[in-house]
């Protein structure tokens, strides 16, 4: 188990792995402040690969002018612990310019409506972002799986069609979403809430579960199911919505009824803090 | 020695070679209808590689709506006998549908002047194409080495930049433009040129050596280099010139004299027929 921060002696080690019979390389690109979610990714890479990658990187291109960067909470040594105790062979923890040489300005874009709605709608350059730094990481990582949290749906989404639409050899595990024992699902941004914050951004599970159980229960009306969703959010008077969206699960398109399974994403600002949260629905 | 339409195919006939200890791949991307410039990269990647694969593909993104790919001259069974002879030890030769999938929608860019200036200028959608094409095939032919010819040289300058600004594990090797007896660079779209036209075109590389000789003796300042291969060029009643840029030859900036090595490009239709052409110059 080791920690590096150049790209040459992470390929180093990859490539004396290799040439010790350890055959598949399992990925776990994170942006640090591991969480049980983070660790769920990593023992599953563990059980699929024989060496786990896990890359902790707070991506600069991912986050738009006015957001976190900066106060995105950081902490190595603890990731680097984390991670090796829940399997991880190799922490990769690049420094900007080792990702993004200077004057680098190429971009791996998914073009269209899947990345311009949901979170691409109020983060117009997130994706692109999102997109270009996985497709570095790949590069360098050359992993057989690569492992992401439900929890960031769309970026599940966007990811499995830029690995189709670029045909990039590497198989992208989904992982379910982990939730702490009130619900909550995890974040490493779930620092940022105080403890009013806190209490109130219970609501996103509760209102997408109980949508969940009105759905299954004969309520498959698109319209509906937001508009309840909304209410119940609403009713905490720390929520801000940026959107509420129940959208075909496996596109992203608009639908008017729940036929086959779906997706209910929602964003929403409790003070500061922006959190996502969704779930899948069918009838 | 084969000629493979199907992804599946090649990345299995390149997993056996790799399984027969056939360590290294050379990979020369064209759009067929190869002349010798190709075969010259084709004897290059058989000299430096155990396999050499040559695509043959003419890529729809990188044409605009009023260029000439419908009319792009194509024969397969010449190109593969062609590559054969020259040492290729695979054809690819995919249909649109093998590289873009339905609904494919993801883009490698090269964003900044580096692909504005130039046939950027006068084909704004080309290098975006050109960059994703190549990004593609790269990803499927996992190349160690790829070839491509001076004679595109913005083309060269941009694909390096896409392989360092995305850390992908291919060395670029580039070959020296090849020639026909009296001058004029190869390309595939000589055979659209009448006699009338194919003379005229002579002047590109008559004004480009002149140019490159006045330089050596002392004219350094780029204005004067300009103006005198354009008036060279215009002399020619058929030439009808794009653009004659002087700029540096590893970033395309602006210069005003020529210090270090530059790069003289140029492009100039006569009739329908677009050619490119350049040389480099120092003083």
């Amino acid at each position: 188990m080791c920690l590096i921060t150049s790209n040459e002696d992470l390929i180093n080690s990859l490539k004396k792995a290799k040439d010790n019979k350890m055959q598949t390389v399992g990925f776990v690109p994170t942006m640090g402040y591991l969480h049980d979610g983070h660790l769920s990714l990593i023992k599953k890479a563990k059980e699929e690969n024989d060496i786990v990658v896990v890359s902790v990187f707070v991506n600069p291109t991912q986050f738009g002018p006015n957001e976190d960067f900066d106060r995105y909470p950081r902490d190595i040594e603890r990731d680097y612990k984390i991670a090796k105790e829940a399997g991880a062979d190799i922490v990769y923890n690049p420094e900007v310019e080792d990702i993004y040489p200077k004057g680098a300005s190429t971009f791996a874009v998914v073009d269209g409506d899947i990345t311009k709605k949901l979170c691409g709608a109020s983060r117009p350059n997130h994706f692109k972002g999102v997109t270009t730094v996985v497709n570095i990481l790949f590069n360098i990582v050359m992993p057989d799986r690569a492992y992401f949290g439900q929890k960031d749906a769309q970026q599940v989404i966007v990811i499995k069609k830029m690995v189709r639409d670029l045909h990039m050899k590497v198989d992208i595990v989904v992982c379910p979403i982990v939730r702490e024992a009130d619900g909550l699902a995890m974040s490493s941004r779930n620092v940022y809430l105080n403890q009013d914050e806190r209490k109130q951004a219970l609501v996103l599970n509760l209102a997408l579960a109980e949508a969940q159980k009105k759905c299954k229960q004969g309520n498959t009306k698109v319209t509906d199911l937001k508009a309840f969703i909304k209410e119940t959010i609403e009713a905490q008077p720390l929520a801000q919505i940026d959107y509420v969206e129940i959208l075909d699960a496996q596109t992203l398109d608009e639908i008017k009824e729940i036929k086959k399974q779906a997706l209910a994403a929602v964003a929403v600002k409790f003070g500061k803090t922006r959190l996502i949260d969704n779930v899948f629905i069918d009838s």
